[in-house]
């Protein structure tokens, strides 16, 4: 890999880490049962052998850029400088929407202009730029209409990685398309959010975080969370202290209010999923 | 590696593209919950440490040669030269059916010989060469009659490439199996076809092609498509272009025809399968 | 990798290979859905991006330990010397459990002391050493509760494999947790073992072995086997000797009893699960 010289020459983009191989994550909603990843791998090793494809995960819910954005947001930020995450849930692929090279942080982002995103621009706003990938030259040909994954986006992030020079690729934009994931409202001391996500153990993922509810992380203050028909009173500390099928709260591994049951499963068991109403009551 | 100084002394096998480091691709049947893909690459790295392993999928339908035909051929295009593609769906194993090591084109395959290479040996027919491999020192002892893909189709690809000289692993055969794909039948402005493969969006992959239906790809052709109960009047682009649930018509990114529902599953929605049928009446 | 240095200055661990790579490989049950296992090869790519990090499977059913100890005692033996498993099927996340870092025969293992290793344990008996982590400024910070696959046990396998000093994670304990995995019955001629897992094909993996019970690898030895309603009277070589759907019996590559189905689904077929009985009766 000669990107040194390129990026001393040029300084287009910021070298903060040595990686002995580039990193190129992927994350779609392709699933495993088929060609498309693979095809995905062959497309950027055959540009740049020097790489290192780690998959995030290839099942997003179907066209689910929520979904994904979620994912990506919470992954990337545990990968080195100069990672280039590559997400393809793209159910406009092959109409006008844009592809998208993102600088943001000190890593790299490659996806289509439909909010995928949206919590990365939130996350890095102060360190972002935004460019529309019309360097053409660096598709695959025959562009087709529907698997832009394996003929433009793998492409551009095998080449970009050699020459780092993000200018190359496009002009910046402003407009880009970005998605209002849901916000808690507070009401005196009770707050509302919902469920983002339901993790591959049926937790419950909330929006909702100490930043907005203190008392989550005060010791020993009084709290009442609703979620389904239940009513929880207090904050465990781990998945353990649940006993038998009720269901417990807790900060998560992200940092926000999750709803678990220990050992099973908690969206079943409440019969809640993404988008059902939580509230959290002080004192 | 010092595989340059085999190869430049052997010149056994073509050597276009110099990679830093040597890909090895795994196909399988065995799913993703058991030890078996763990062991397969244990195997390999064992052997040779800088080999980089790719899944390209272990989701093939158990027992499925034909899907995993379709698979590997769909994806090993995308591959640079010089790739390895161990493709294990072997209903056979332990049996007298035969390891295979493959040389098509730029690329290497290796494989039961059951027809799972068939599309490889038609993509490539100009330039293959099929071995039985009998070189059984390459194979792990005590070899298991169950279980080839660890004790013989991984080792086998690890040892190949570390000196490139296929003919050191068995003889050439010329009866390997070759498995008959479904093909297009024609009558008059009628062609009928089948679905090979449902994808993972649940997307019907057929076998019509423009090769024998020019108005596929010919702008303002009639085209009428029949599929389960429906009847689809035109060609559509992307996805995006279907309204509601109703099913599209487009040339799908392996180049042929493609039946998809925007956002939905058409498989499900038209009550279709793999083998049923597709005609297109064209004018 | 400058791991060579410390190597030879300190000399605490056994350096039989040299890997041009160092191989990190995850088990775990997190699933493949979720952010997790990518977070988790962030962190190890962060802190060591020289890695090869290789996924075992990630589907161990969940909180279930007995499956994931044995995936990892299948699996492990075919890396290489100087691999680090990570094995994180951790139901009691954030609690007092201890986390573990062992070295046992050339390998090292990372993981929770709840049992997940006890087959290594019993299999590596003689070259064993457990270290208890508490070297806690390798971990993440700050530490969450919930999610030690990501903030201990990756960082502790990324750190490890740079100076392989397995005294400074650590001391010694003896107390480790060791489940008990259920052992064969044999009375007289009969011996009574139980399924230990179903594989994804469906196949039936026993704990009975010819170390037990001789006859199973003796030739023309009169065996029956009973399992569900079904007594299969001799045992097959290959999957392929089964005709229709009438189960057999053979060896499986683990070197224990298999029922397996051909081109079935032996579970389903005899409606059979992991913990039922299976019976050998000699002559």
């Amino acid at each position: 890999m000669n990107s040194g010289f390129f990026a001393s020459a040029v300084c287009a983009d910021a070298w903060e880490t040595h990686l002995s191989r580039q990193i190129i994550t992927l994350t779609t909603d392709y699933g495993t049962n088929d060609h498309l990843v693979g095809s995905m791998k062959g497309v950027i090793l055959g540009i740049n052998s020097d790489v290192q494809v780690v998959d995030i995960t290839h099942a997003v819910a179907p066209h689910d850029i929520l979904d994904a954005a979620l994912i990506v947001n919470d992954a990337s930020r545990y990968f080195p400088s100069r990672t280039i995450h590559v997400v393809v849930v793209d159910p406009g692929v092959g109409t006008e929407r844009r592809p998208l090279l993102v600088t943001a942080g000190s890593q790299y982002y490659i996806a289509p202009d439909n909010g995928v995103l949206s919590l990365i621009y939130e996350r890095e706003k102060d360190a972002l730029t935004v460019r529309h990938i019309t360097a053409e030259h660096y598709f695959l040909q025959p562009l087709s209409r529907t698997f832009h994954g394996r003929d433009v986006f793998a492409p551009v992030a095998a080449w970009f990685c050699k020459a780092w020079q993000s200018a190359s690729f496009g002009e910046e934009v402003e407009d880009y398309v970005r998605l209002s994931v849901p916000k808690p409202k507070a009401d005196g001391n009770v707050t509302k959010g919902v469920v983002l996500r339901v993790d591959s153990f049926g937790n419950l993922l909330t929006n909702l975080t100490p930043d907005e509810i203190p008392a989550l992380i005060t010791n020993d203050a009084k709290v009442r969370i609703r979620v389904g028909n239940k009513e929880i009173n207090h904050l465990s500390q781990t998945f353990a202290d649940g006993a038998g099928a009720e269901p417990i709260a807790l900060i998560g591994s992200n940092g926000a209010l999750e709803i678990s049951v220990n050992k099973g499963h908690a969206a079943k068991a409440l019969g809640v999923n993404r988008g059902s109403e939580v509230t959290v009551e002080v004192g």
